[in-house]
C-alpha cells in the first residue's frame, strides 16, 4: 500500500501525463492548472473546439501509448524571462509566472512536453500504469465565476489496478446508489426551482419521515421525554439575547411582522427556553425533558446544496434537558442507550464516540467544568464503548460527546450531538426551586439523534442502497396474485393486514406474475406477498424478499407475526 | 321576547343613565360616546380621576335611583351655537358637534342631565329596569391609540330579568371556559411577546394536537388520501403565478434569499401542485388525494389576535383531491362522510350545510359550472342531511360547501370548507393522460375538515369546558394509591397501561387520597383509578370519572377493555 504523499506525487504526475496526450491531440489547447485531489487529479483547460465525453477516450488512450514509452520526468529551474518566453501565447501561464515569488520558476519535461510545475514527480512515465480518466466538467479560471470558463479533465490514479479497481466499483455504487437519484426514482421527494434547497416529500418519503418521527416518539415517550412546539417565527430581540443574532446572522432568513424585525428560526433552544421560563419551576420537575421536532431554517450558500443531505429546511429530533449538575451523569447515559439503539436499529455497526473538553475560551467556573466533564467521563465508561477525548474542543459554553456512524461504503457522518451548555441557562436567568426553597440555574442539555431527519433518511437510503427495512420501508408488502381468481383471497390479506397497521399494497394490475415480481423489486418493496391458487386453497402466502430469497406456503398468522416482530419500533 | 330594534334603544337608553349617574357622583367628567352594542351598551368618558372596579357598585346603585324616580326622557333639536355653549368645556362633543351636518343637533333630556344625541329612546328612566354594569376598560378617542386615552364603562341591559339572568349566566361560562383560561390553567399553552400571535404549545397541549392529527391521519389512510409535505418558504414567483400575491400579500411575510423574494406560504396549495406537476400523471392515479398537515402563516392586526381562535401560524389538515368532473360526487360523498365521523365524535349534534353556488364573476364554463354543482347537489342529497342552498355565493373558480357546527354554548362556527376549484387547474396547467391517450384538466377540490388545528383545539376546549374526551385528554387516566402499600400494584398497572398505548400518569405524591382527587379533578382527568388494598387484593380498580361518578372493583381486564374502546380513533 502507498502512503498519502506518494500517492499524491504518483496522481500529479498522471495530470502531466493527460496533459502531454491533450497538447499531442489538440494542439492549441491552453493549460491552466493540474494538481492532484484527494480521490485523483484533475487538468483544467481552454480547448479550441469543446471536448465531449467521446475525447476522453483517445486521451487515455493516448497517455497509455505515453506510459509504454517509459519517457523520463525531469525537473529543473528556468528563469522567469524564459518561462515568459515559452508561455508568449498562454495567459493562464503568465499570471501564474507573475504571482510566483522570487525570479525563478520551475519546470518538469518529459520528452518534448514541458510544463510549469513546482516539482514532485514519479522518475518517468512509466510509473503511471494503474489510472482512468473519469469525466469532463466545467470549471472556471480561479474558480471564479466572472471569470474565463474552463473545461476541466478528471481522473484518477493507484499504484495498482487492484486499487483502482475497488475504487472504481465504489464510485460507481455511490453514484448508483446517490439518495438523488433513488429520491426520485423511487418517487420520494423532489426539488422545484421555486423553492431552491427546500425538499417537498412525496407521500412515499413522507411515510418514511413519519415514521422516524414516530420511531423517536417511542424512544421519547419510553424515557420520559415531553413533546412540545414552538414558533418558526421570533423577535430579533430573541435572537440578539440568545447570541444568534450576533453569531449565526448570515446564515438566517428575516422578515417584517408590524415593523418588527422576526427571524425564522434556525435553531429550537430558545423557543424551548422561553417554555421553561414561562413559570416557576420546582427541583421535583427536574430532570425536565422537552423535544421538538423543530423545523428549523438555515441559509447555505446555493453551490453547496446537496439533495436531502444539505438543505435550507430541515427537521430535528430535538431535545433539551434542564437538569441539576447531579442528574448530568444519568442523563448522558440515558441519551447515549438511546443513540446506540437507534443507531443499531438502523443497522450501523461502526459508532465511534468522542468527548471534547474545556476549549480555552471557556465561560463558567472551572469547578462546574470539571465536575461536568467527570459526569461525561464516568457516564461514557459505565456506557461500556470505547471513546475518544478531544482536549480542548469544547464549545466555551460546556462540554459535548459526538456520535460518529460508518455507513456500509465506508463513509462517516456524524449525526448525534450531546452538548451540556452552561451559557443560556446563565444568558437567560433560568431557575429552579430547590428542596430548600433557594433559587439554583439548571444546566441545559442540547440533544439530537438523528440531527436533520432529511438528512438522515438520505444517509439510511444510501447506506441501505435503497432498500430501507422492513420497519421504515414505506410500502412493506405488496400482494401479488398469480391469476385473477386469487382476487378476493387477496383482498381479505390486504385488509387484514391493514388493520394491523402494515402498509400493503395489492398489485391490481393485469401483468404476468414475473412483470408483477419485477416492479416490486424496481420499487425496493421488502416482502412480495406472491398468491396463487395453492395459497388460496391453504390459507397461505408465499413470501418472496427483496435479496430473491422465498418461503413458500407460510401460514398467514404466521406470516402476520413474523411481520409484526419485524415492525416493532 | 324584544326585537333587536326595541333592545337597542333600551341598550343606549341605559348608557344615558349610566351617564347621568357619573355626571351627578364624578363631577368634572367629560362624556364622549356611549352607543348601544350587540351584548349591552358602553360609555367612554374622560374622569378627573381613574374609575376602579369598585365605583361600578355606586354608579349602578345611583343608576337604579334614578330609574326608580321614572324620570321622563325627551329629545329635541337645538342650533350648534347652542349646543357649543352647553358644551364649552368638553372639546369631545364640541369635535363631534362640528362633525354632524346641517345646524341643528339633537339633544336628549332627563331630568337636569342633557347628552348629544341623535335620538331612539325609551319614554322614562323607569323603562330601564333589568341592567348591570359589568367592566370597566381602557379605549381611545376614536379608537385611536394617538388619541386621548379614555376610560369605558360598559354594561347591557334587557327588557327581563331573566334574559338579564341568562345573559350573565352565559357571560360567567364563556369567561369561565374561555380557552385562553382553560390553556393556562391546564398548561396546555402559552403566548410570549417574543412571537406576538404565535402559540408555544407545552407538553399536554402538543399531546392534544398529536392526537388530533394521528385521528386524521387514520381517516386518511381509510380513504386513500396521501400524505406529502411542502415548504415553509417558496418564490415569489409561484406567490404571483397563484393569485396569492395579487389578492392576499398584505397578509403575507417575505424573506430575502440570494437576492429573491420568498413568501412564508399561507397556503398549501401551490406547494401541492408543484408535486402533482412534478410528473405526467395517469387517469389511472385519479382521484389522487394528497394530503398535508401545513403549518401557515397569516398576518392578522395584533387587536384581532384571540388565543388560539385567531393567530399568525396555524396547521391546516388540508387535503387536495385531483379527480375527474366524474369522480366528484363521489368524492364530495366521502369528504362528507369523513366531516361529519369527526364532529360527531367531538360530541357536535348540531351540523349545518349550505352549498355555494356560481356567482356573477364566475370563471370556467357554465357546462362545467352546471355539472359540478349538479354533482354537489347529488352527493349532499344522497349524504341524506338538509342544507341551505346559498345562491351565486360561490367562489369566482368554483362552487362549495361549507359545514357550520354549534358548540355547547350555542356559539357558531365554521369549521369544514369542501371548495370546488377550476381554476387553479387551468392555471397551473395541470393535465392527466385519459385512457385514450389524450390530455385532460384535473378539477381540485380543497378540503379541510378541522380547518385551523389549533381554532379547532380552542372550540373543543370551550366546548367540552375543558373535559376533553377520554380520546382526546392529554392524561387519560391517573392513579391514585390510597396509602404508600398499594404502590407496588400501582406500578405495575401505569405499566401495563403504558404498553397499551394509554397517556397514565401514576400521583406519586403523599398527600390524601381527597386530595390527589380533588388535583385530578382540577387537572380535568377523564379517568381516576383508586387504588386501596381491596383493589389490589382482588386484582382490580375502582374508577372514579370527572363528574364524579364511581364503578367500584373493576377487573383490572375488563377496565381495560373499556377504556380501549373508548380510546378508538
Amino acid at each position: 500500500m502507498s502512503d498519502k504523499k506518494d500517492i499524491k506525487v504518483l496522481r500529479h504526475s498522471a495530470a502531466h501525463l493527460a496533459a502531454q496526450a491533450i497538447s499531442q491531440l489538440y494542439s492549441g489547447t491552453l493549460l491552466t492548472i493540474g494538481p492532484a485531489t484527494e480521490e485523483g487529479f484533475f487538468y483544467d483547460v481552454l480547448p479550441k473546439h469543446n471536448f465531449k465525453e467521446d475525447d476522453l477516450v483517445a486521451i487515455e488512450q493516448r497517455m497509455h501509448e505515453l506510459a509504454d514509452k517509459n519517457i523520463p520526468l525531469t525537473h529543473r529551474e528556468i528563469s522567469k524571462d524564459e518561462a515568459r518566453v515559452l508561455y508568449k501565447d498562454n495567459p493562464f501561464k503568465l499570471e501564474l509566472i507573475n504571482e510566483i515569488p522570487g525570479d525563478a520558476v520551475g519546470l518538469a519535461e518529459q520528452g518534448d512536453f514541458y510544463d510549469l510545475c513546482r516539482g514532485g514527480h514519479v522518475a518517468s512515465t512509466g510509473d503511471i500504469k494503474h489510472f482512468k480518466l473519469l469525466a469532463i466538467s466545467g470549471s472556471y479560471w480561479r474558480a471564479d465565476r466572472s471569470k474565463q470558463a474552463l473545461q476541466r479533465i478528471s481522473g484518477t490514479a493507484f499504484f495498482s489496478q487492484k486499487e483502482l479497481d475497488d475504487f472504481l466499483t465504489r464510485r460507481e455504487e455511490l453514484q448508483k446508489y446517490d439518495h438523488r437519484r433513488l429520491g426520485k426514482q423511487l418517487d420520494y421527494f423532489s426539488f422545484h426551482e421555486e423553492g431552491v434547497g427546500f425538499p417537498f416529500f412525496h407521500p412515499k418519503g413522507k411515510r418514511i419521515l413519519n415514521t422516524l418521527v414516530a420511531y423517536m416518539r417511542n424512544l421519547h415517550e419510553e424515557h420520559h421525554y415531553q413533546e412540545i412546539s414552538t414558533p418558526i417565527l421570533l423577535s430579533d430581540e430573541l435572537w440578539r439575547r440568545s447570541g444568534h443574532y450576533a453569531h449565526y446572522k448570515d446564515n438566517m432568513y428575516f422578515t417584517l411582522l408590524d415593523g418588527q424585525s422576526y427571524a425564522i428560526k434556525p435553531m429550537n433552544c430558545p423557543g424551548s427556553i422561553l417554555i421553561y421560563k414561562q413559570r416557576p419551576r420546582s427541583y421535583r420537575e427536574l430532570p425536565l425533558k422537552l423535544a421538538e421536532f423543530g423545523h428549523v431554517h438555515r441559509h447555505e450558500l446555493s453551490g453547496v446544496l446537496h439533495g436531502l443531505m444539505r438543505v435550507r429546511a430541515f427537521t430535528q429530533d430535538d431535545a433539551h434537558i434542564y437538569c441539576t449538575i447531579d442528574q448530568l451523569e444519568e442523563q448522558i447515559g440515558i441519551i447515549l442507550g438511546i443513540a446506540y439503539k437507534v443507531l443499531k436499529k438502523c443497522d450501523f455497526t461502526t459508532i465511534n464516540l468522542a468527548l471534547s473538553t474545556k476549549p480555552v475560551n471557556a465561560m463558567g467556573s472551572d469547578k462546574l467544568w470539571d465536575r461536568a466533564i467527570e459526569s461525561l467521563h464516568t457516564a461514557l465508561k459505565s456506557f461500556g464503548h470505547p471513546y475518544k477525548v478531544q482536549e480542548g474542543e469544547g464549545a466555551f459554553y460546556g462540554p459535548k460527546i459526538e456520535i460518529v456512524i460508518k455507513d456500509a461504503m465506508g463513509r462517516e457522518w456524524q449525526c448525534g450531538t450531546v452538548q451540556v451548555d452552561f451559557f443560556q441557562s446563565e444568558n437567560f436567568d433560568l431557575k429552579y426551586v430547590t428542596a430548600q426553597g433557594t433559587h439554583e440555574r439548571p444546566v441545559i442539555i442540547h440533544q439530537a439523534i438523528y440531527g436533520s431527519l432529511e438528512r438522515f433518511f438520505a444517509i439510511l437510503l444510501e447506506h441501505f442502497k435503497g432498500h430501507l427495512p422492513f420497519w421504515l420501508a414505506p410500502v412493506q408488502m405488496r400482494i401479488l396474485t398469480i391469476t385473477d381468481n386469487q382476487k378476493e383471497y387477496a383482498h381479505t390479506i390486504l385488509n387484514k393486514l391493514k388493520k394491523y397497521g402494515f402498509r400493503v399494497e395489492l398489485d391490481q394490475s393485469s401483468e404476468q406474475i414475473s412483470a408483477k415480481i419485477k416492479s416490486a423489486q424496481e420499487d425496493k418493496i421488502p416482502w412480495m406477498l406472491v398468491i396463487g391458487q395453492k395459497e388460496v386453497d391453504n390459507n397461505t402466502v408465499s413470501i418472496r424478499y427483496a435479496d430473491g430469497k422465498q418461503e413458500l406456503g407460510i401460514a398467514l398468522e404466521k406470516a402476520l407475526e413474523k411481520a409484526q416482530e419485524l415492525n416493532q419500533l
